[in-house]
């Protein structure tokens, strides 16, 4: 990952608030992503997990809620989310058919880790999400089960991959090579600095419309590349962290501001797509062994949502935009390719993306 | 099942409209019921399997709609259901650890159906419904996987026992041994005789506040039985089926109704209940050959709708009713006991059930 | 109001929880109700304003949330208590076509009130709900507006009239006179106790629907009535108030809720009506003049929200129960009547009603 | 009118589908909008009506939805809409304390209509939305009553203006005079062509956000302009029309794609914004004199939305521009002034913007 490109390597500058030191959704204390990717004769796919704290989440259930942009899509939990405002699991991303699996294994991993704490489990409400990766994978084969969710868990640390990698490996993002990108916007705040990070899984869009800081480098790239332009039936899923204390309807309004930054990017959240957006925080965890009928929390002012919603919205584009640039181009031995960004983007283009909105 | 008690066959009438030949849900035609029971020395468990209709339902996909009275619950695939306002899966309902296995057993099933009719499939959306049956039944052991819904789905037929059968095997309903239920509805309309019908999988309430034809029966009991109340954990999902040609809106308000059946029986929507609705119609199938830019369907006039409003709430309580009649008691080796409430219905109990409201 | 019945003075208790002192929305500390009836030779309605509290709730907003049952109505309001879970205006009750002229009227009050503490108000968001009298207004007349609102404002105290008064003045709720209602439960919690109040606006139903504790009084009714039976298009609001501490979120919760009490006294939710429940928690008042970016806040333990779920249920029956049982008959000079549920209980039903769940 | 420039005048083009012949909303046929404008020495506000066919809507109620991007607002009327799918009022643009008038004006116009045409009305949903123009008026006084209203409609046209106009006479849009704009597309379907066409009322954003086909030139013109920057308590409204056969939730679906074109023009989302879309269609209508059980009814496949997905977010891009670039300059006796953008884009930045995309 150290030798990874991404936007800010090339000199692109998204939105205007300074990201984290990893400007990645770990700059959120406590969170980690790990991967595990699939590769074979006829499959390329994979899973990525988002792990919320360093606490037993099921024991320290973090405030969260779920958005649907669009709703072709089969992300697993957010029924309860909605319900109760909490997280209580991982999240983990993977590939459209193979939800079930991961969810079972998210099952299993919890009862272990229940066990080993001596809290008794008798429900427990996994988060899924998925894009479909079946343009590069046999996705009917369903590879991701028990063990490649736990070397995903067990890989997950502050730094992480981008790109073709875990749930990414086999997505597909503006008919380029897409997958997993990250950013972080830093909030300051009484009590301050505050974080908010994202995560996305990148697998939308056409690539006429791709947008670069506004550009329309799509147009350019599609003109060269004479790609057959296919149905936008990708998808795209936003993880959203923050150390802020919000509350779950806060943080539900948080969630719809991702839709700023993929539409900058380039969406029109096509009909046969998944635009699903889920965000947590790491404050105000609720404790099972907290008893009492009440509890304290601390929660934002309405009106400073301001600074969280356009954190959200820079990161998500500058996400979606990691996600494309640190992918890898990708050629199957059936002739199927996947063209990467990063060989598509010219010196021109970049010194143009570059000079874009600085008003010379 | 012949020799199954119903609240029918105990004298006991819900409601005004008249209920079709079997009184359940497969009054509607085409739609099938199976089940498979999972009975063993630590579990006790199973899986239904509702089959919305004869066709494929991927390739003739159904108008359908979802609603969330309390959500404390792990259905999966409401997202897909709400955006598009269809179904392409059969509804599976089983025990809340199990939903992910569940889930992927769905997944195979139709790449296989899907594979047999030359139907390519990338995406699926398979709904799986739960309640929590770990009063009775080791949950954390899944053993409902892939041939136990192979069995569930291969079952199915007009008709099907009710009580502790398939999903229902372990499930505890007003503290009483619930389960499976089911009941349905006949409508005059232009063009009828159109049918609705409701499946329970009752799991929810407190015994004090089981009510039948209004009275407390329920508090009789428990003076009996001295009971150990316990927090109302439970859940409840219920599915309708109709042939009455609704569009998915309608189905979203149809839903709505079936809260009034569940109120009336004696729930109070516990917070920690999953109390969900599903709903479609076997009308105006979405045919995948169909082609054509638009299609032609038949929709009820919105001022109708009172009638499948009323047929879904009555139907819904004796659906409830029904899944506590037929249920038999259970006395586990450890000393759990879970009574049923036939045994529990004495002659005086069923005589001024009967005469309530007779205004003798 | 000293002189008027309620279901408690017939000897008819409705579920298991104590009521509050007065047995109305008004236990909840700070809550107040007035009314202005209007009625003329071609008009018969009103205006029914609930202030939630004594401090000016524009300065020290209230945690709020609002529920639609079923959407056939016209509360204004609605959209920015979701957005930011919060009630800024007294609620005000009135007749459909009102509701325009009453929203003016509390953005004129509101106007005034905050010139009077030096309060620069720029925007305000007016809650206003109604059910629709025409049966017995001349409803195109709209005759409620300034002086009607600020005379029910005035109006307001922690007694008050129920049955046909107020909003309820014209309305017709299971074929019988209907109105103003209300409960109250207490709930014992940690530093309580609290108190759950709710008013209802009752004009929903048919007559043979009526239900008392389980009872179906409305058949009998109705047999000897021999009303002519109408299209259920009438509505039902209610208004939940508590000085629990509990989250916007959690009061959506509880908003689900008042439908058990609404099914259980007859509600088969008409497609006509309008069902929409209100909620606010006096506790937690968000203050403009706070300053600071966060602010802290006690909230119920999610676990402990049976109580007041429980509380809901009941107090939302019983306030149905006392619309009927306060209102009297009204004969209008054209030949409209609408007789009262009081004069129609006669001593055997009391009797009967009394005695059902006692199990004697 | 005829010498309003827009967009295009400027040689700035939107997207990739052609507009219609006027590139306004009143391209979808029947659709006709009116403005009526007041101004005076202590206000500066108006009303704008959208007039959504050439039926008596409420008549002929035709197919709609709404979307709440963000809920900071107080539109009337969106309870019923979501319900029953459908529109049967005038769509009515005013300021934020006039909406309670302006919904009672137009109470007063339906039962004039309906008594004109022997129609009974008893009950009746009036579509009032707004934003905040407090900036430019004082919006105290809501100077928009009756005759404002009736004036708008009958001012109802093909052509209209755009800019400071109508609703728009006082709104802010980027720390810019907004107010009024709209746009068309063309899709080509079986039996089509068809048009979508976008209204909006604009007042929303900070200057230094604002984009033009992605250029940030809001960053150059605030350099120059040295504008205060205050928080962002707008608005937008869009009102979507068009002639394809597209169900309710078809037009949901529809609504939630004006957010890309909000995003891309330069809109963070604020907080303190109330971002609400409404859309019908011209086709389908619901005629009350229908009678039958059954309508048929004539929708799109699913699978052809991506067009008018791809319409709405373009003619909502183009709208909100031509907003702004038919709105002239405000300056008030008492200092206040908004600029704005058609005297703020000096030659050399509509080079940029025109030469932008085409990859040279």
């Amino acid at each position: 990952m150290a030798g990874q490109k991404r936007a800010a390597d090339l000199g692109i500058r998204i939105g205007s608030l300074a990201p984290g030191p990893r400007n990645r959704i770990t700059d959120v204390g406590g969170v980690r992503v790990g991967h595990r990717s699939v590769v074979g004769p006829t499959h390329r796919t994979g899973v990525t997990a988002v792990l919320p704290s360093r606490d037993h989440v099921f024991a320290a259930k973090l405030p969260a809620a779920a958005w649907v942009l669009n709703g072709y899509g089969k992300t697993l939990g957010l029924v309860q989310v909605a319900e109760l405002g909490n997280l209580e699991s991982p999240i983990l991303l993977t590939n459209t058919l193979n939800v079930g699996l991961v969810h079972d294994a998210l099952v299993e991993h919890a009862l272990r880790e229940c066990a080993a704490s001596g809290i008794p489990l008798r429900s427990f409400n996994p988060v899924v999400a998925e894009c479909n990766d079946a343009g590069l994978n046999d996705i009917s084969q369903r590879v991701i089960g028990q063990s490649e969710v736990f070397a995903a868990i067990a890989d997950a640390g502050e730094d992480f991959e981008e790109g073709g990698v875990g749930a990414g490996t086999g997505m597909t993002c503006h008919q380029l090579k897409g997958g997993i990108g990250s950013a972080s916007r830093v909030m300051e705040l009484e009590g301050g600095p505050y974080t908010l990070g994202v995560l996305v899984l990148s697998n939308h869009g056409l690539l006429r419309d791709l947008r670069i800081r506004g550009l329309e480098v799509g147009r350019e790239i599609a003109a060269r590349l004479v790609a057959r332009e296919e149905a936008d039936r990708g998808s795209i899923i936003a993880v959203i962290a923050t150390d802020l204390p919000v509350s779950d309807r806060q943080l539900g309004r948080i969630c719809r501001r991702a839709s700023v930054g993929m539409a900058r990017a380039g969406s029109y959240i096509g009909q046969g797509s998944g635009e699903i957006v889920i965000a947590f925080s790491t404050a105000n965890a609720e404790r099972s062994a907290q008893g009492g009928d009440f509890r304290q929390v601390r929660v934002l002012a309405e009106e400073r949502l301001d600074l969280p919603f356009r954190a959200a919205a820079e990161a998500t584009e500058e996400a979606i935009l990691n996600s494309l640039i640190a992918a890898d181009r990708v050629a199957l031995a059936d002739g199927r390719v996947r063209e990467c960004l990063r060989e598509q983007l010219d010196e021109g283009m970049l010194e143009r993306i570059r000079a874009t909105g600085s008003g010379s």
